[in-house]
C-alpha cells in the first residue's frame, strides 16, 4: 500500500505573488495537486510547475464547487500518496472554511500542514500607509465578516463599544446599512476607508468618514472584494492622502 | 545634493525566516542599513549581507533605545541617500510603534514603503491547527494588547460581549488577572491556549480553559513572548491535541 500523502493549507496572501511567504513558494514548487480558490491570483499556478491545478472557487451567492466536494477531492489525492496544496486567499486561518477543512482532514487521518500568510486587511492598511492600531487611537483591531452564515448581521453596537479599529470583510454588498448601524454607536465623523483588491496590482482605495464612505466608494465604483476599515486610527490615512499629493515618491519603492 | 533615500517598514513575521514574504527577503538583499527590533530573529541579518545592522530593541519595562532616537536614526541614514530597512517583529502594522514612525517619517518628507508579514497570532493558530474564526463558533477575531500606554486594562467585558475569538498580545505578565476578568463575562469553560514563540523553532503551546490556562501555562514554564487565545473556536485545538497523540505525522511536513 502506498503511504498517505499530505495536504498543505496554504495562505496565498492578498494577490501580489511577492506577498507569499518563502515557505509557501517552496511548498508550491513541490506540489502534486493545487486546489485554487476563486479570489486567488491565478498566476500562482506558475509557481507550481509540476502540479495539476484545479479551480474550486466558491463565490458568495454564485453557483460553485460545493464544500463537501472540495474536501473529498483533497482526501482522494492525498490517499494516492500525493502532496495536495489547498490555496486560500489572504490568511488561511481567517474566514474561509479552514476550520471545516481541517476537521474533515483530521477525521480522515490525513496529515496537514498549515502555512500562514498576509491577510487583506493588513495589505489595505499598508496601501493607506496606516497602522491598524496606532496607540494614540486604540488598543486593538477587530477582523469581522459581514457575511454571516444565517444571513443575520454582526452585533455592530457591541463591536463599536470596544472602541477598536474595525476591519470588515465581505461587507461591500451592505456597506450603506452597516455604516448606518455603526453610526448609531460611533460618531458619524469617525474615519473610514475602503480598499478594493488590497495588495494586488489593481488596488484601489478611498477614504472618508462613517457618514460619507458608502457614497464615496459607490461613486468611485468600488465593489467586492474589498476591506472596509473604520476607526480613529484610519484617520492617519487622510493625512497621508493630503501628503501624497505633494510627495508622489511615497511608497514608490 | 544627494537624493533622499527611503525607509522600508518591514514585517519580519513570527520568527521562522521562512515566514518572511518574498518581497521582504528581496528588500533585505538591497538594504544599506537594517534597524532590528528586540524580538526579531537575529538570523535575519544574514539576508542583508550588504547592510550595517543596528539593534534597537525596546523590551517592555527594560532600559532600551528611546523611540525618538530610532526615528532620528532612520531619518539620518535616509537623508544620506541610503535604503533603511526598519525590521519589526510579526506584522509591522499591528501594535509596535509603526503609527508613530510613519508619522515622523512623513513629517520629515522621507519616502516610506511598507511590507506586510505574518502576525504571531496566526502562527499560534497554525501551531494549534485551528482557524481563528471557525464559523461554527464566531464571526471574527479581536487582536488586543494587554499592555496599555497608561498601564490600565482593556475593557475585557466589552471584548467578551462581542463573542469573538480573542488574540491577546503582551498579556503573560498578567495572565491570571486577565483570565479572571474574562471569566466574569464568559463561561469559565471557554477554551483557551497559550503559544510562546509562535512560528519559531522554540514554539511551545498549551491548551486549557479560561479557568485553567493561567495555571497550565505557568506550570509549563511559558512566559513572554506569547499569544493568549480565548474562544470557542480555540476548542478545536483540544481535539487536535488528542488526535496528534495517535497521529504524530500531523503537521510534520
Amino acid at each position: 500500500m502506498k503511504p498517505t500523502g499530505k495536504v498543505t493549507l496554504l495562505s496565498a496572501g492578498p494577490g501580489d505573488l511577492d506577498l507569499l511567504t518563502l515557505k509557501a513558494a517552496r511548498a508550491l514548487t513541490c506540489a502534486d495537486v493545487v486546489l485554487l480558490d476563486d479570489l486567488v491570483n491565478p498566476e500562482i499556478a506558475s509557481l507550481a510547475p509540476q502540479a495539476r491545478v484545479i479551480k474550486v472557487g466558491k463565490r458568495g451567492g454564485c453557483r460553485s464547487t460545493p464544500q463537501a466536494f472540495i474536501e473529498r477531492l483533497m482526501q482522494r489525492y492525498a490517499r494516492k500518496g500525493l502532496h495536495v496544496v489547498r490555496v486560500k486567499g489572504g490568511e488561511a486561518l481567517l474566514f474561509g472554511r479552514a476550520g471545516e477543512e481541517l476537521a474533515a482532514l483530521r477525521q480522515a487521518q490525513i496529515p496537514v500542514e498549515i502555512i500562514n500568510g498576509v491577510s487583506s486587511a493588513f495589505a489595505a492598511a499598508a496601501g493607506l500607509g496606516v497602522s491598524l492600531t496606532h496607540r494614540d487611537h486604540c488598543q486593538g483591531v477587530i477582523f469581522v465578516t459581514a457575511h454571516l452564515r444565517d444571513h443575520s448581521e454582526p452585533d455592530w453596537r457591541a463591536l463599536a463599544a470596544t472602541r477598536m479599529t474595525l476591519a470588515i470583510y465581505m461587507g461591500m454588498s451592505r456597506i450603506e446599512t452597516l455604516c448606518a448601524s455603526l453610526a448609531q454607536a460611533l460618531s458619524s465623523e469617525t474615519p473610514a476607508a475602503v480598499v478594493q483588491w488590497a495588495g494586488s496590482a489593481n488596488e484601489r482605495r478611498v477614504t472618508g468618514t462613517l457618514a460619507t464612505i458608502a457614497a464615496v466608494a459607490t461613486e468611485a465604483g468600488l465593489g467586492s472584494p474589498a476591506i472596509i476599515l473604520v476607526g480613529d486610527a484610519i484617520g492617519e490615512a487622510v493625512t497621508l492622502a493630503a501628503f501624497e499629493a505633494e510627495m508622489p515618491l511615497l511608497r514608490s519603492a
